[in-house]
C-alpha cells in the first residue's frame, strides 16, 4: 500500500492538516467526537440499515438503556447525523433516520471495521 | 452516494456485524481504542510523515509533555501501530517509526478527516 500521510497527500494546502496541538475544529476530532461514547456506532450500524422508531431501536439493541438511547440520539442529533420525522397516522410514529451526512459515516465504520478486523 | 450498510454489505457473514452490545473485539471499537485519547491522531499523522526520535515528536508537539508523548507511544506499541528501533552510532538514536498495520491508518484517518471536513 502507499505511503499515504493525511494533510499531505489529499490535502497539501490546507492549514488544519499542521496544527501542533489537539484542537475540537480539526476535522478528524470532530469526526471522533461525533462518534464518542458507548453504543453511538451501533447506533449509527443500526441507522445505516434503515430508519426506525424509538422502540425499534430499542429492540435492536436490548442491552442499551431508555436514558442512554436517548442521550445518544441527542448526541447525534446534535453532531448533524440523525434527524427525526413525525409520521402522521394512528398511532403516530417518530422515526429516527440518518441525514445525507450521517449516511456518510458508512464509509467511515467500513474503514474503521477494516483495520480492526486485520488486527485480530 | 449508496447506501453503505457495515456489516451487510461488505460482511454479509460476519457475525461481529450483528452484536447488539458494545464488544472490545469488535473491528470498530479495536480501531477507535487504538486512537483512543488526546494526542494520539497528531503523534500517528507525525509517524505517517517518516521515523522520528523522541525529541522530533517533542518539537514538532511542542505543547505535548514528555510524560504523555511517553505514555501515547507506549500506547500505540501496544496496540501495535509503532515500535521503535535502536540504531548503532554516536550518539545512539532510538527511532519510533509505524509498523506496515500503523500504516493502514492512513486510510483511516483520512476517512475520519474527510467526514469531519464536509461538516464544517
Amino acid at each position: 500500500m502507499a505511503h499515504q500521510t493525511v494533510g499531505q497527500a489529499g490535502l497539501p494546502d490546507d492549514p488544519r492538516a499542521a496544527v501542533t496541538e489537539p484542537s475540537p475544529s480539526c476535522p478528524v476530532e470532530i469526526t471522533l467526537a461525533a462518534l464518542r461514547g458507548r453504543w453511538t456506532t451501533l447506533l449509527v450500524r443500526e441507522l445505516l440499515r434503515g430508519e426506525r422508531t424509538f422502540s425499534e431501536l430499542r429492540d435492536a439493541l436490548p442491552a442499551l438503556s431508555d436514558k442512554v438511547l436517548s442521550d445518544r440520539l441527542a448526541q447525534l442529533t446534535e453532531a448533524g447525523v440523525l434527524d427525526r420525522e413525525r409520521r402522521s397516522g394512528w398511532p403516530p410514529r417518530t422515526c429516527y433516520r440518518l441525514t445525507p451526512q450521517g449516511r456518510r459515516l458508512g464509509p467511515v465504520l467500513q474503514a474503521l471495521w477494516d483495520w480492526g478486523a486485520e488486527r485480530l
